[in-house]
């Protein structure tokens, strides 16, 4: 049984110098990634003076994403692990790859990077509205839930299968490039109908800077279903019980 | 003759925990490609109400496959050698690479994983049709037939040369990259004209949730010849015979 | 002097297994490149009716070409080096990394593997035109040449970097990257003034099947001028006459 | 302190072979860069004569830019790092990973490509404007800095975790690609404001050649504020002074 992997650590690993480290180093993947990926999406704004969503529009958000969480994953990987993903963070303590507190810790950090990354848009911008995340005409919250746990799955499920399974290779390269494309391509597909978010904290900052919570709900509970089917599968089945004493707890 | 190289195997193997597992892997990574796939050619109808298709939506459509399948492939590679694609396995198969028996569960796994990402995609976009492969206005099916002939050759020859031909390096990264590359420049050039599917299951999936099967026998029957010609020319010309030992028999 | 590393050959060695079996690599490599780079333009004109370039389709054209000119050249690597252009083959002939008759055997392969692709198209596409490459309205040959000139030789530059070097590292992905973005790159530049061929067997191919020659020879002579600078500059400044023993003749 | 570690060098060194040789490799990668780069968005204003930024357009430049700064940076790579901006090089001056005597000399490079790169496309072009970087309309020079600010920190931030840091695996691939992509992502969202340079010597060459200098100082102050904070946050806190000794002088 998985759920018998959960750790939970102590209060006072939180405060490690490592533990700090690796949140900042969240923070800042997160701000990167948020920056251009949110920033995108004000671009098309600007560009159309807030038109409608149009095919290109979905191609720059989908590359704005893909490239920017390439990046922050890969510049993350060495220190914190380079979640950037509060559904990513709960997916490896639900493997049992991190400790609560630890969780924690990067939530916050992750939280907070999004929420500055928007801050920064805002002035940068000269005022313009972080956009929130938001049901297209026609798309209920139940629908958008489906959307949110099938392409988390797909993301959480790509994180095991090339950065925590340790049949993987050498995952200096594979792993950011597969976790990049596969948000690219999912916003291809469910960009126009929920935003495709897969990822709390993405969501969190512009409704923060925004305050507007409409349906922000689905946006937690669909990356957080997704990523813990995701986890449970992958490590269940295909990486089973008997190995798990080689992966490691933060590098992954 | 590579024919001589053909393996069947046994009914008991397709049952054994391992094929098994294989083809879950296949389920989940065929499911994962169409999602992002198919549901980008909904988002398009999404956004522009059906309307045709543009270069810009070329693109999307593209990108989205490419990315993809990438990630499928790769997600994939060590646990079922990551086909995502009936036409690749009847190539292995061709080939000497996978049994017979190995093959149907294979392709069960694969028609599977796209009719639940297709009744995924109608349930989570609230309804809206999983749109068929179609040939445009002035396509013949003989039209078709080449560019799935031509294009899948393309694809099956670039699986043998950057994961099965023994001279290969490191297949970590090189051939997934390959494989959703040549993938999403083929769809650039042939998805204005029969909608570039290179892979029944692909198309399997939308026609049986659509129910619209027109013409969908070229979308077997050419990914079909094009595999099994660039699994011979490759095996036969490139690898030869005498170096077929050293093949892995499921992990490529 | 580099001149005095340029080596003949002799006859008999075009008709070697191992030269024809490359030639038969650069021929389908090239085969597959120009089918999906000329049909992402036959595929721009089926959607348009033939209307003018748009950035849109510049971004389709970039994309079909540097997908599948990076898989072009890594399923050719292993067997012929994956030069899939005359004018690369043409520079590692100046740099003494291919012999003279062997030169002949890839350079014929590579026009028939252009021609082919071009036949095929037109088939498939029900008889559409398969546009040569020509100047824009105020672009002059001169300008093109220039054009030709700069984009061919940072590409060529880019194969000596990437491939040839020997302080390169592992070629297995970076080289056919380099390869297949610098050529997507310099489309987004030079495709909107003169079609941004840095290619003459791509440029072969439409002519043929379009019978269409005007100012075709701007392609030939731009190419191979700035692909003898690239391999001279290269060669003897960053190589240097001390490590050619190291070379290998074929395996770039 | 990173202060410290600050190495002037002697003026003698920068007239080395081996200063000039990486002077010339920054030389040749910048104007390939600039020339894909600059060219894309003069091939925007050929098509849609000089109409407003599209988001094609977007993901134009921004391909443009990614694909080819990717090649620039791998290109260079094992010659003179393959900073490819003089904000880079003041970034690894600041930490201490190249003399000011050798910043000069790359600077200069940088400067000179960028100036030839502009000349070669105004001539190909036909004597096109070689636009200068500016500001959107509502855009201020304090809103222009800070997104020149975020974005080049987010771009050296990247340099120093995927090609410093001595924890980083093999640089080959990783941070040529991370690299690319970090600059694509933010033209994606800063593009529509500021142009989203990050880079002063891409700025540079443009305001020469059409001698518009309107604003010109933002994109030197913010690239260099932005790398500054970016070398001194990674080398402080995620470095640390005791690894300092096995940093490699020129290439990274």
């Amino acid at each position: 049984m998985p759920i018998s992997q959960i750790a939970i650590g102590s209060p006072a690993e939180a405060t490690r110098p490592d533990a700090l480290k690796a949140g900042l180093a969240e923070f800042i993947s997160m701000l990167i990634f948020v920056f251009a990926g949110e920033g995108s999406g004000m671009a098309f704004n600007k560009l159309t003076d807030s038109g409608s969503t149009t095919p290109a529009g979905l191609v720059a958000a989908a590359l704005a994403h893909a490239f920017a969480l390439f990046v922050a994953v890969a510049v993350g990987a060495n220190i914190s692990g380079g979640h950037v993903n509060p559904a990513v963070t709960f997916g490896a303590f639900i493997g049992g790859n991190i400790t609560f507190f630890r969780t924690i810790v990067y939530w916050i950090a992750q939280l907070l990077g999004s929420v500055v990354a928007c801050l920064l848009l805002k002035f940068a911008t000269g005022g313009l509205e972080t956009s929130a995340f938001s049901l297209s005409s026609g798309v209920t919250v139940w629908n958008a839930l489906v959307f949110e746990i099938v392409m988390t799955f797909g993301l959480v499920y790509t994180v095991y299968a090339t950065a925590v399974d340790p049949k993987k290779g050498n995952i200096g390269i594979l792993a950011p490039i597969a976790i990049g494309f596969i948000v690219g391509a999912n916003i291809l597909a469910g960009g126009a109908f929920d935003g495709a978010s897969m990822n709390p904290a993405v969501s969190f900052g512009p409704a923060v800077v925004s305050w507007s919570w409409s349906g922000h709900w689905v946006y937690w509970l669909g990356p957080f279903i997704g990523s813990a089917i995701a986890a449970l599968v992958y490590d269940v089945i295909f990486i089973g019980s008997n190995s798990h004493e080689q992966l490691p707890t933060t590098d992954y």
